[in-house]
C-alpha cells in the first residue's frame, strides 16, 4: 500500500479502544457501592456515586489515573460515609470513629480484583494490528494508567509485538503530545491517534496539528454530543468501529487523508 | 573533554541518587507503627515492621513500586493488626471486625504527604549534571516508582532540562535495561548507568554488559557487603558522591574507562 500522506506513525489508546477497561470500573464501583448501603441500607446509592465521584476528582491530581488512586479514594468515601453515619447515630466515643473493617478489607480485595480483570479484547483489533504492521506502518501504543497494571494488560493481550513503542502517560493534554512526538522525532502532521475519548485522544491531538480517529465506546456515546461540533474539522475522522480503520486505509491507496476529507 | 570511550549515554537513577527520598518512607512508616502502637500499646513496634514488610512483598507484585501500592499496604497491615486484636478481645460481634476509621484515614494522609515530599537534591547533583551536559553527554533519568508522582517530583527538582530523555520504569530488571537500550537505540557497551541499587541499578546492567557505577546512599550501607565481590569488575566502578562523577571522566580524558580499570 502506497498512502499518499506524510503518516508516519499511528498511535493507539489501549484501554476501552483495543479492550474493554471501562465496564469493569463500573462493576467495581457497583460493588462498592453495594457494600456501603448493606451497610447503611437507609443510603441512597447515588449518594455513594456521588461522593466517590467528588473525591476522585479531589485526588486525581495528586493520585494520577489508574487502579490504585481509585481504591484510595473509595477507601476514603467509605471512611467519610460510615463516620457521618457514626456521628449522627452520637457514638459515644466520638474521638473514635468506629467504621467497619471488613468494608475497608472488602475495597482492597475489590482493587485487586481490577488489577486482574479478564483481558477481552475489542471486535477487530488483533486483525487490524496485524493488516498495519504487515502494511509497514509503525504503531504505537499512548495510554494512561498505573505503568505496571498497564504493562500487565498488554502482556496479556498478546499484542507487545505489534507496536514499535509504548508509551504510558500520566496525562494526555497537548503538552505531553508534544513531548510523546519530540520522543518519536516526528512532526505533529506525521501523527494519527486513534482512541475512544475525544477528551484525552482527539482534541489535544487536533490542537496540536496532528490528526485523530475517534472510535467511540459503547458506554460513552453519552459524550459523542461534544463532538458533533469537530465533524468537520480536517484532520478529524469517527468511525463505528476499528473494523472500519483499515478499509479507510487500504481503500484509500492514493490519498489516505482525502479519505478522511471524504468521509466528513 | 574526549571520552575516548564508546559510552553514548549516561543513565542516572533518580531516588536517592539525585535527591533524597528512603528517608521520608522510613519517617512515614515510623509515623504509621507510632499510630499503631498507640492504639494498642502492648503490640512491638518491631512486629508492626515485620508485618508491613511481610504485606509488601506479598503485594509488590500486584501493586509495584511507589507511594500508592505502600499506602495500601499500611492500610491492609493496619487492618490486620486490629483484626487480630478483636479477636483476641473476643469481640462479641466477631463476623463485623472493628477497626479505628481515624488510623486508617490518618494513613491515607500519611500517603498524601508522602506524596509532597521536600525537594533536596544530594550535594552535587546540579554541577555534575550540568557539566556532563555542557560536554555534549547525552544523560537519561531511569528511574523506578509512580509515573506522576517521579514527574512531579523530576519537575519540582529543576533537572528535567538536563535529561534527554526520561524513563520511568515498573522494573530494573536485565529484560527492561534491554528494553531501554533498544528504545534508546544504543548497545550495552555505550550506555553507563549510575545508581545507588546494588540490585536495581549495578547487577543488572553488568550482567546485559553495559557500564555501572554505584553511589551508595547512607541508608544503604548495611548492603554494601553484597557488591564487594563484584569490585574487580571491569565494567563497574564505586564512588563515594556524585561530586566524584565529573572528575573520574574529566581527568580521563584518553580513556574513561581505563579509569575505571585504574580505580579496581
Amino acid at each position: 500500500m502506497e498512502i499518499n500522506s506524510n503518516i508516519k506513525i499511528i498511535a493507539f489508546d489501549a484501554d476501552d479502544t483495543l479492550w474493554v477497561n471501562e465496564p469493569y470500573y463500573r462493576e467495581t464501583e457497583r460493588a462498592f457501592t453495594r457494600l456501603l448501603t448493606d451497610y447503611l441500607p437507609d443510603l441512597p446509592e447515588d449518594e455513594v456515586s456521588k461522593l466517590l465521584f467528588e473525591t476522585e476528582t479531589r485526588n486525581i491530581e495528586l493520585y494520577g489515573y489508574g487502579v490504585k488512586g481509585f481504591v484510595l479514594s473509595m477507601i476514603e468515601t467509605a471512611l467519610k460515609i460510615t463516620n457521618e453515619k457514626a456521628v449522627q447515630q452520637s457514638h459515644k466515643n466520638a474521638g473514635l470513629e468506629i467504621a467497619d473493617a471488613k468494608i475497608i478489607n472488602q475495597i482492597i480485595e475489590l482493587g485487586k480484583a481490577l488489577l486482574h480483570p479478564p483481558m477481552v479484547l475489542l471486535d477487530g483489533v488483533s486483525e487490524t494490528l496485524e493488516r498495519l504492521n504487515k502494511k509497514g506502518l509503525k504503531l504505537v501504543l499512548a495510554t494512561k494508567g498505573d505503568l505496571l497494571d498497564q504493562e500487565r494488560k498488554l502482556k496479556k493481550s498478546g499484542l507487545a509485538k505489534c507496536f514499535h513503542h509504548i508509551e504510558i502517560m500520566s496525562n494526555k493534554n497537548e503538552e505531553d503530545y508534544q513531548n510523546l512526538l519530540k520522543r518519536l522525532e516526528i512532526s505533529s502532521e506525521e501523527f494519527l491517534m486513534v482512541g475512544n475519548s475525544i477528551k484525552s485522544d482527539i482534541l489535544p491531538v487536533l490542537s496540536i496539528g496532528a490528526y485523530a480517529i475517534h472510535i467511540p465506546y459503547h458506554t460513552n456515546w453519552a459524550h459523542e454530543m461534544v463532538i458533533n461540533g469537530q465533524q468537520k474539522h480536517e484532520r478529524f475522522l469517527e468511525i463505528k468501529s476499528i473494523l472500519e480503520l483499515f478499509p479507510v486505509i487500504e481503500h484509500n491507496k492514493n490519498a489516505f487523508f482525502d479519505a478522511l476529507a471524504n468521509k466528513r
